[in-house]
């Protein structure tokens, strides 16, 4: 294995700004001051000293070793990453792996000190650190900022221009969730809330933004203190229609720059902030603290209540999703059958086919961005649940085998994301066997009819229950939820089979939308995924509570060339041809070319 | 309606005592001094001031109104039987309605009393009512005994002979048992421990008794301080023999009514004691913590660790199990060919149906007693999940509709339980479709392969499902835990799809016992339970993790009168016959008359 010297000479310099502050150990998440999934490259500390560019994961520096901690999705990209860099790879969740803070415990000595931006991590892992570490003497340092000590090169940090989401495009305004917010602070008997989640803040001030990668959201921070309501963000930012628009909501707007003095001067006055360990940072729930020791408030702990409000989406969100979904779909069947008619005719690899489908969506109605990098993976690339082929490393497409495509957009009008796996030739058994298993669980879930009161963990057998009956699992949750014109991964609701640390499982509720992604990830071999959006429905409401169900968004057809019908269950294939009927009848009217429309018929039969 | 001029002068005996005490309402739950769901007569108080005699309920009792609390399987028993009582029933868990601590504080005012017998409620409860009722001024008096108070005819205290259960039976000795409890202990941080639960006591020592109805155990404590052991039991229950095994494992006898004076002498001496809120009483959580308090010591809360310890069953538990259910399921068919071949010839009646089996599971070797009440329910009185016919109210058997039977034995062995609905004669196609599904979910949740992790919330749904399909809920678990020689109902694990108030859900284990019991109620027409139990059982292990799965214990034909095949999905349909085949397989060598073995060639045949 050869060297990565690049990334030794990092830690090597990160050791030494270590060691000017007598810190031990330092602790480097993938997290931005909002703890956003996505970051802009400005708090990409975590990649630049480690070198994985996975999306989640968090570095631990001592002096004489590092470790990185990722989850299943990421584990075979950060093999092979962190090779050569002498960092040591810990599998999260894996049988007998130590978790991050077990770890500290074992290194760790009296009077040591570890350090991290308490900016970038939240209370409630601050709080774990506290609890597992200072009994034993270590002493936390969180006003360390490694990127700032130790990375030269830093880029600066991002500064777009906001713009405004008319109410007739949110489908609420300004005033009237804020009186929502407020009345749900109120069930808290709280009064102030900082609000910290960048998508939040966007969703409760009808703003975007485009400051992280394919997240059209606004570095800010936003304060309700009483009956006034002040949002910091870059003055920079800000056209006099978005000032006009926030005043006249009668938001009093601040630099981004000024939170930590507008903390240091905020006034309780015997009133109780809000403060929700899951989501806001240690280095805030410090300040807040403070504040209410300082001016004799209170701090409650209770569930920041923009992340459930902003969840559940109105008609109009709703209407508009239906139709960008519809669109969206259009363009990917039109992308596979481009691919599928003409590989082994036209040269294509992985980057070239991605660029082609992010094009086709750019020229959808109402494109703003990406909502996250295309995965475009063929064979054995898909196995890693979040390949990204690059410029620089790509694999060609042969006429052969599966390719995986998982993309979405953010239009006007909603965020998509769908995955379809297609076969570009001929496949194994085995591949056609699991791609069915697969589809039989994305079917499975969609057709689901549930009580209110269900949380995804309730339903996540339905989708993982065909793997799971061979033996098989995908380390990743089976669903998301999804912003609108926002944030393709959001909170709170889910669909997985164990909770995520410390989480408050949230009930699936109508009016939420949800992604239903079951896989099968054979490493070395070949990856399947196959991606559909759920929208939570009412069903009947009877004695026995009120029955929910799924509608879909997506209309994409699922390759019937990979579907064996020895493994379809008939509840199943029904399922599927009643699927594919619809996909038929909507997309139709949105395809002109007639060679298109009958590949279409074809690829939708019944079967 | 009529009066209950019984119930309403119970009642109006109790205002008297707690107007003499100066108490304005007063709690009656169903328990005795260890938390047993099965309670001896002595301790039915709740049962004597409101009449109804469900084996769940919560009585609250204030001047001029009172109130039962009861769960969805007796909604429909609890509004018949609270007739002309003027008590108020809640349907807890329903929409709307107020929980007991909620009405409380809409009732209760400053300085108003609120009392109980803290012996008879579980610490945690004891603490929500602290949480919700104190604040608004209300004082707890935990000292008070509504029976001691108004019940002049209380049964006397039971009092019945121990016996021991030798360690070729128990599969483990008293002093290894021990072992492992001091290990676990020792985990929390804790040296010292009072247990409460008569089953995980008797488990432990070695012992069973007959000190409640359908349990095999004796009133008792047990108190593990260090290295020293002491048990707790009525001296006149012990006989030479059990003084002798108790002595050779080094445990110390004490007379049960010696408790309150051992945890007033209790030096903990800078020691810990693990209390469990769950399965502690409100009263001796006070003990252990003025204990605590009075002699340095430590209370840590934790999980009881003996519960987890019995429910994982050993090689010899599981071996005699498997041989116990066998036989059982033997008695069982026999009798349902009986009352199949004999409706409609021979009279029968809920009372007498049910005594014929409890006599035919009499006669089986090691019978000790009924596991619970058999349930023989005909027609519509199978609505009630928990109907339980006596001498003065049961209804005909006649040769149409449907009969539930849900009953089980415990034996030197193990401890059964198994529901079968059968047809009597023509039965409505609803009736049939219900079946099928129950019959679906139960084959489902057993042929289940799952992750080691997984809790019974995870996989609820596959038995559920069906029934949810048809926008009809079961408003019970799925599934609970079965002592060994011991109650039918034991925890930690269950399968439900919501989890218990304050529930720390446990996994499933392999070696756990659980019963898969689907059903649909519909009230005033029917009700269909199916239920089997299930071994859990270790499947493959791979980089995936430990696959889990279950075998069947139970071997009774399921009424194929019952199955329509136009609601069995063919995945079901090789379920349902692999288990047939199975049950013929095994109950063959087990019946020698030609005339049943015939009939259960024929009840088992393929479809």
């Amino acid at each position: 294995m050869q060297e990565n010297t690049i990334i030794r000479e990092r830690l090597a310099r990160l050791r030494v700004a270590m060691a000017r502050r007598g810190v031990d150990a330092c602790l480097i998440p993938t997290a931005d001051h909002h703890q956003s999934e996505y970051v802009a490259d400005h708090f990409k500390a975590r990649e630049y000293f480690c070198g994985f560019t996975g999306s989640n994961g968090t570095l631990v520096v001592l002096n004489d070793e590092a470790g990185l901690w990722t989850d299943g999705r990421y584990f075979i990209q950060a093999e092979r990453e962190l090779a050569g860099t002498g960092v040591t790879l810990y599998r999260m969740a894996d049988e007998g792996v130590l978790t991050i803070n077990e770890f500290l415990k074992e290194k760790m000595r009296d009077a040591e000190t570890l350090a991290f931006d308490g900016r970038c991590i939240t209370a409630s892992f601050g709080q774990g650190l506290e609890e597992d570490l200072t009994p034993q003497g270590v002493r936390l340092d969180y006003g360390f900022d490694p990127a700032e000590a130790a990375w030269p090169e830093r880029p600066a940090l991002p500064c777009h221009p906001v713009y405004v989401i008319e109410d007739a495009l949110a489908g609420k305004g300004v005033r009237g969730k804020l009186s929502e917010v407020r009345a749900k602070l109120s069930e808290e008997g709280a009064q102030c809330l900082l609000l910290t989640g960048l998508d939040a803040i966007c969703w409760l001030f009808n703003i975007r933004g485009n400051d992280v990668e394919c997240s059209p959201v606004a570095l800010s921070y936003a304060l309700i203190d009483g009956e006034e309501t002040s949002l910091f963000i870059q003055n920079e930012e800000l056209t006099d229609a978005v000032r006009e628009h926030l005043s006249a909501a009668g938001v009093k707007v601040r630099d981004y720059r000024e939170i930590g003095e507008a903390l240091a001067a905020l006034d309780l006055n015997g009133r109780a902030v809000l403060l929700d360990r899951k989501v806001t940072s240690y280095a805030v729930k410090k300040s807040l603290e403070d504040a209410a020791e300082r001016t004799g408030g209170r701090v409650i702990e209770g569930t920041e209540p923009v992340t459930l409000l902003k969840a559940v989406k109105n008609g109009t969100e709703l209407a508009n999703i239906r139709e960008v979904y519809l669109r969206d779909s259009a363009a990917l069947t039109r992308f596979l059958y481009w691919v599928k008619t003409n590989i082994g005719k036209v040269p294509m690899d992985e980057v070239s086919v991605a660029k082609r489908l992010d094009g086709m969506r750019a020229e959808l109605p109402g494109f703003i961005e990406l909502s996250f990098p295309t995965i475009s993976a063929y064979g054995a690339n898909a196995a890693m649940m979040h390949y990204e082929a690059t410029p620089e490393k790509y694999d060609e497409l042969k006429p052969e085998g599966v390719y995986l495509v998982d993309s979405g957009g953010t239009y006007m009008g909603g965020t998509t994301d769908v995955t379809r796996t297609i076969a570009l030739g001929p496949v194994s058994d085995e591949i056609r066997k699991h791609f069915t298993a697969v589809a039989v669980g994305m079917l499975r879930l969609a057709n689901a009819r549930f009580l209110k009161g269900c949380t995804g963990r309730n339903l996540d057998i339905l989708a993982r229950g065909p793997m799971w009956d061979m033996n098989i699992d995908y380390k990743c949750g089976t669903g998301h939820g999804i912003g609108y014109i926002l944030n393709v991964h959001e909170g709170p609701h889910n669909i997985r089979w164990r909770a995520l640390p410390g989480e408050k499982e949230a009930e699936i509720l109508p009016g939420m939308i949800v992604s239903d992604e079951p896989g099968v990830y054979i490493e070395g071999s070949h990856g399947i995924r196959t991606e559909n959006i759920l929208e939570v429905t009412e069903g009947v409401k009877n004695g026995d509570g009120q029955f929910l169900g799924f509608a879909m968004l997506t209309w994409v057809p699922l390759d019937l060339d990979l579907i064996d019908p020895a493994y379809l269950d008939p509840a199943s294939r029904t399922q599927l041809n009643e699927y594919h009927c619809l996909v038929r009848e909507k997309l139709e009217p949105l395809i002109e070319e007639e060679e298109i429309r009958e590949w279409l018929r074809e690829a939708t039969r019944a079967i």
